[in-house]
């Protein structure tokens, strides 16, 4: 089955030379595109693309052709940090805050994280497939083609257990790329106030060991920040977890110059994410590193908080990455077109460091670059193509609007 | 044609008591709703509403029925300030903002005000029409009932009668409730530079009367802040338009304590606009007056300008609307779903008063009030079902998202 997209006005984020890993610096301002283009795929993946004036020289006979005429196409929107398993929303917490209550208020009425994980050990395997089923299905409609997924809410080995294994089956049923992170120390369960040691040793011998073993994470994850866990405790699991393979993706300085970020530096993390502390040090550290500094502009939108000093980053040669953080806590969105706004908004970013944190620089982030982030031959055909738009600016320009038309992953049409 | 929706899950803003103008103060924080509800709809009017259970005692026949089974029923958004007729987005324009190039730099390069004014003059009516007419389908998808639409971006008595015969046809061929603006002083254009008292000699000669000739306005505006025109300049052009019967509802206050919001009052302006400079003094000047202080939360975001105190304005006693500023430069968005989420993040507004906000004051603000803006007997039938959701606190949570799933106008499903 060959399918050929023809007329793009822009065919955007290509690669014609070296393969690109990521965008780091002033690289990040680059983006190429091709004009006029066509965009060939078969048996899933790209198979070619070019100048539509090309196409006459070496003609493509496909078994379906879609005329993109005054559309876009840009390759799927990497999301590389989200929290997608869940049971539930938390609006009425949400207006708690509004009503200023404290978080520890907050708590105590039962909310917070503490909130998610009890729904979560409540609901069945199959009522929180379902729920994130549902979930992707919106995510894609919105352009994304990959995706990570964390457990966090299970809190006990059992409900974290449960989560992997939905993860897992989403991974088995649904066409995004799905990565599975074991986040076992999202925060600290009521049971194990005052011996927080305790839950970290249980981590280390329990869950970890069991994720592995029934093969259900591809990383491991810990909130290492101010009131979560120290850089002492995340060391011990981060080197646990290193035993068996799990690569680290780690939260850290989202309320604090915690340390995090050197953290993860020491442990060749492929990311450390939030980053609204981010100081001279923290910048240091990255530099010349293979961390991808990750920031999560909807859950510094939805708690109003101050914002990472990414232009500080990439001016001083950094990479960026950008995530949906979509959680029913912090961040009850999976819309990477508006992550893409609030990047130019927030961040002032340009359109096109914008356009490189949410495909190339997140596929690194989540580990998949040989496999999508770009418009390259031979990756999956995960991409989507726009309404009729004037120009890539007009993507995080048009901040309300979802500008994507059609949505094609691994070369199927969704 | 009677059409009975049924099993309404909440059916949100309703009036069983004295008709409601707007809410102030306190007020802003209700929001009577009925659970479990049903909505009868005739001839294009709302004709009755309560319990389900209420169905029961007195039942309806109707033409048609829609069950509305875990979905909630919201009147309309009132949408009571855009710019929505224009030629041309400005994402170049945009970027150089976030380039760092200054307004100056910007104008020099032909961007700005004057930038959409161009392309309006060059513009068919035609062409301003399909692009406006493609607008509004879009606000309708997204919620939106009733829209106020501003000229503005005329700057010639030739071009601001276009833009305000495009609103008229509007009126004439869409569902939607519309409003039309006179903002004849909405810049000053290159020609006038120095001389703007001509320009504004011009408006008092020309614009105005020729607009009320041809009935082409319902209200007047004019962009009473620093840079622009002064208070001096507002009341001459106010007065002009009293002699009219024009209403004010300007621009004041985006831009310093420049004396707009006492200005509006003293001319009794059905509305105020933007108002992030407002302090005690302007606050003072609101309580007791029939002016509608309306926020632009969406400028705000996309300029990443101070907000305005929104909750120390309700707290004093003030009622608030919100609206969408709808235009290609400095809200290039008409998603109201979006405003009720950023009152709620960054005002701090209760989802109740963030509610009333775009519905029952904003209705007041652009003066339907007595047609639109919340569920009661004989009001027009301007509403949408929402998509399965657990709550109407959901609304601004769920930030990301669209809610709607079907909207009516005039009892017609759109």
């Amino acid at each position: 089955m060959l399918t050929l997209i023809k007329n793009i006005k822009e065919l955007v984020q290509v690669e014609t030379g070296q393969p690109k890993l990521r965008a780091m610096g002033k690289e990040m301002a680059q983006l190429e595109t091709i004009k006029n283009a066509y965009l060939a795929v078969e048996d899933g993946k790209i198979k070619a693309f070019g100048p539509m004036q090309e196409l006459g020289a070496a003609p493509i006979y496909p078994d379906r052709e879609v005329d993109a005429t005054g559309r876009m196409v840009f390759p799927s929107f990497c999301d590389s940090h989200t929290h997608l398993v869940y049971a539930g929303s938390r609006e009425i917490e949400y207006c708690d805050k509004i009503r200023g209550l404290s978080y520890e208020e907050i708590a105590r009425r039962g909310g917070g994280i503490l909130n998610s994980a009890k729904r979560v050990q409540e609901a069945s395997e199959q009522e929180l497939y379902d729920d994130a089923r549902q979930r992707l299905e919106q995510m894609i409609a919105l352009g994304s083609g990959a995706v990570e997924i964390k457990s966090g809410y299970g809190m006990t080995v059992e409900a974290e257990m449960k989560m992997l294994r939905v993860i897992r089956r989403l991974k088995e049923t649904s066409p995004l790329v799905i990565k599975s992170t074991l986040l076992g120390a999202h925060g600290v369960p009521m049971e194990y106030r005052g011996r927080q040691n305790e839950f970290v040793d249980m981590v280390i011998d329990k869950m970890i060991p069991q994720a592995a073993a029934e093969g259900l994470a591809d990383f491991i994850d810990v909130f290492c920040d101010q009131g979560f866990f120290t850089v002492e405790e995340t060391d011990r699991m981060l080197e646990a977890g290193a035993k068996y393979g799990l690569r680290p993706k780690i939260h850290a300085n989202e309320l604090a110059y915690s340390g995090g970020i050197q953290c993860a530096v020491r442990h060749n993390a492929l990311s450390c994410d939030h980053l609204e502390y981010t100081g001279d040090a923290e910048i240091e550290a990255l530099l010349g590193s293979e961390t991808m500094p990750t920031v999560l502009p909807g859950a510094a939108f939805f708690l109003n908080m101050v914002h990472a000093p990414v232009r500080k980053m990439i001016d001083a040669g950094l990479g960026v990455a950008m995530a949906s953080d979509c959680n029913p806590g912090s961040s009850p969105s999976p819309n990477m077109q508006l992550i893409l706004s609030m990047a130019c908004v927030n961040y002032r970013m340009l359109p096109e460091e914008a356009i490189n944190a949410v495909t190339l620089n997140s596929a690194y982030a989540m580990g998949v670059s040989r496999e999508v982030g770009t418009i390259a031959v031979g990756k999956s055909a995960n991409f989507f193509i726009t309404k009729p738009i004037p120009s890539y600016e007009y993507m995080p320009y048009a901040y309300g609007e979802n500008k994507v038309e059609r949505a094609f992953l691994a070369g199927q049409e969704q």
